[in-house]
């Protein structure tokens, strides 16, 4: 078998073999395969896509290509969510809780990454104390015990994926479906799910720009599932503007507080009995989804799911007090509220600038090297169709510098104020 | 300016800018662009085709990647030719003589090269002697005074063409006109042509097996002449069967002498033709092509190509007796004629598989190590629409050794003898 005549198959638009593609991820891994032709192999993929059969084998090849986590020790099914990312992405702080708060086991692995926010872990450490390392038989203990902890990212899970994206990366062919739902699907399954609830955004401040894009995402992960044997589904979210208000991670932390206190802002709300539903229903833990969603309502409205958080909190080394006392979390040392310079309804927050300012105020990373300053970020007043008046205030700026004129430059920029808006639909479809 | 985002924008199919096409050619000479965002590129540009501004622009940078030769000393337009390639190639080895015979000075760098049979120094040298290293000055000298003279390559030519077609090779990007017409005219022109003649073959013994493909192909490469400034002009050929009857080293020099003489294959003498006219008349020694072709037939005629060619050989070392004494060139052992097996009408001599056969017999080269056997090859007694009785021999093959039942068997499958077929048209179109 050679490369080239691999490269040229798909480049003609035929079908890789099952036996292609292991020759293609494990000679790529081994080193035997130079990047010269996996690249050249991505952009032929970019432009000719694969069939779901060659996209499920492509996925268990990078599987294969490394270690896997072994989940069996915990009880019951295992089930995995996952967000193709966002802006004031709350959502796997209020999820967690909630759903191990009616008997779903989460074991959940987590990264930190890059982008407008840091990641899970990241948001857990505004907690003082808060730490995700462990033993994986402690890890396993927790969840038995508790339904719930989060570890790190441990062993070298899906070496294929690391390489291929760090090459598609520097050589053009990152935004292909088939090798974006193959990377995301092969890292899940090799941390251990036994099922997968995706949250697949789309708008502005997610990956994909355009509704259609993400649901041929989303059908493309989720019949990678069925291939595999992993029940898999996916919702379908708006991502026009930043969910909930608050971007940031201390900041997150408090709403995540506050949603789990049932206060917390509508859509943030809604999305997670959306998503977490799906997961009790995956996990077998009820009949049907109004069932599910009944439970989860019922934990939310009767503190379980708030008395879950404090838990998982102290079991991972943090002080639950801060639930009670979220004023107690880091803040930054400027509050400064962006001010509506006219009346009239919400018509545009632009997700991806308000997550980028959040990111210049020290919120996110930029480089794997940038340090995070957990106070930091943004939250919103209003939220698109919010009627504004001119001299309200449409967000506040959480800085450590006094000086964010430039940052409100461009937040001006991005916020449009008009006669009329409608409040764009959250949930756009599911899949399943 | 960043790599992946020329990448990323052929990908989505813009047009580069001269600005970013050198920064590609510069910074993949120097090595600062690794190969595997130079076969990313080459992928994208292979769906995405480039402009004619694009591919003239690509064609200078190549050039300027490297020397070029300096053939001003050389009084007169110097013209050059160019093939594509095929089976049979006898061309060049009557085509210099004969132009250089009515005053083209014909100024040629050669090579050696893989395939089917040797390249034209290959062929030229199953003469005894006949060389092509000399200095550059007598290069120079013998051309302004017999208007005819062939050195081997020399110099750093292209070396942007020789990294970026190694590359391709092996990354699945070679079938890609405007990369095969940069890469075919930044040689040419960089060897130093005011004006090039191109033959651009077509079917199954050719690169271009299309002819919309050759066609293509051949518009580009004009078009290319056009945006640097050298008169081209471009000529389809057929290649479904070899050219003229010689496939081989010696036995090729054998029919360009019998062509010289006046009695060559129908079908080569006429591309010869074609060829030389426009070559004479592009080096401005006719007023039209009526003029340029009859001043090509009487020195044909008269004797002065012929004369032409011993004076040629003798230049270059060779004894140019051999050419009133061909019987004299490198002859192999053994003469074996395959016998049609029914009678009828030839209609298929699959020029790629007589073409293999002839390179199985040592004509050619697979690989650069390999050495060839100037004898070794076949020659046709039929073409595509003679009549062939049952017994009465199709071709003879020249090998030295006497088993060649396989090399048989494959040329009896790829040779069709039907009831009816028709003569192919050798010359399908031309471009200028």
């Amino acid at each position: 078998m050679r490369m080239v005549d691999i490269i040229t198959k798909k480049r003609d638009g035929y079908a890789l073999s099952p036996e292609e593609i292991r020759f293609f991820i494990e000679g790529y891994v081994s080193g035997s395969i130079p990047d010269y032709q996996a690249s050249a192999l991505a952009m032929a993929i970019y432009f000719k896509d694969m069939t779901d059969v060659e996209i499920a084998e492509l996925t268990r090849a990078m599987i294969d290509s490394g270690e896997t986590v072994d989940l069996s020790a915990i009880t019951g099914v295992k089930v995995d969510k996952h967000s193709t990312g966002g802006v004031g992405d709350t959502t796997t702080l209020v999820l967690a809780p909630l759903v191990a708060s009616v008997g779903v086991p989460v074991a959940k692995m987590s990264g930190r990454g890059l982008g407008f926010t840091g990641g899970t872990i990241d948001k857990l450490e505004s907690i003082a104390g808060f730490s995700v390392e462990m033993t994986s038989d402690h890890f396993v203990q927790l969840v038995n015990r508790d339904q719930i902890a989060v570890i790190g990212q441990t062993g070298d899970l899906v070496p294929a994926d690391k390489k291929l994206y760090a090459l598609r990366d520097v050589s053009g062919s990152v935004e292909s479906i088939p090798l974006i739902a193959s990377s995301i699907m092969s890292k899940k399954i090799a941390a251990g799910a036994d099922a997968i609830v995706l949250e697949v955004t789309c708008g502005s401040g997610a990956f994909m720009k355009k509704e259609e894009d993400a649901i041929r995402l989303a059908e493309t992960m989720v019949q990678i599932g069925t291939h595999v044997g992993r029940k898999t589904a996916a919702v379908i979210t708006d991502m026009s503007q930043p969910l909930g208000f608050a971007i940031g991670n201390a900041l997150e932390v408090k709403e995540a507080i506050d949603t789990l206190q049932g206060h917390g802002p509508n859509d943030l709300e809604e999305l997670v009995f959306a998503l977490g539903s799906r997961m009790v229903l995956l996990a077998g833990k009820a009949e049907n989804l109004e069932d599910a969603r009944g439970q989860l309502e019922q934990a939310l409205a009767q503190g379980k799911a708030f008395a879950k958080f404090k838990q998982f909190i102290e079991n991972q080394g943090g002080d639950p007090a801060i639930a009670d006392h979220p004023e107690q979390l880091p803040r930054a040392k400027y509050q400064i509220d962006l001010l509506a310079k006219e009346s009239g309804v919400v018509a545009e927050l632009r997700a991806d600038q308000i997550g980028l300012a959040a990111m210049l105020l020290g919120a996110g990373r930029a480089t794997k090297e940038d340090s995070i300053n957990h106070a930091a970020g943004i939250v919103l007043c209003k939220k698109v169709g919010d009627r504004v008046a001119k001299g309200e205030p449409l967000l506040t700026i959480h800085s450590d510098s006094k000086d964010v004129s430039r940052i409100e430059e461009t937040l001006y920029h991005h916020i449009k104020i008009a006669q009329h808006a409608d409040r764009p639909q959250l949930i756009h479809r599911i899949i399943s």
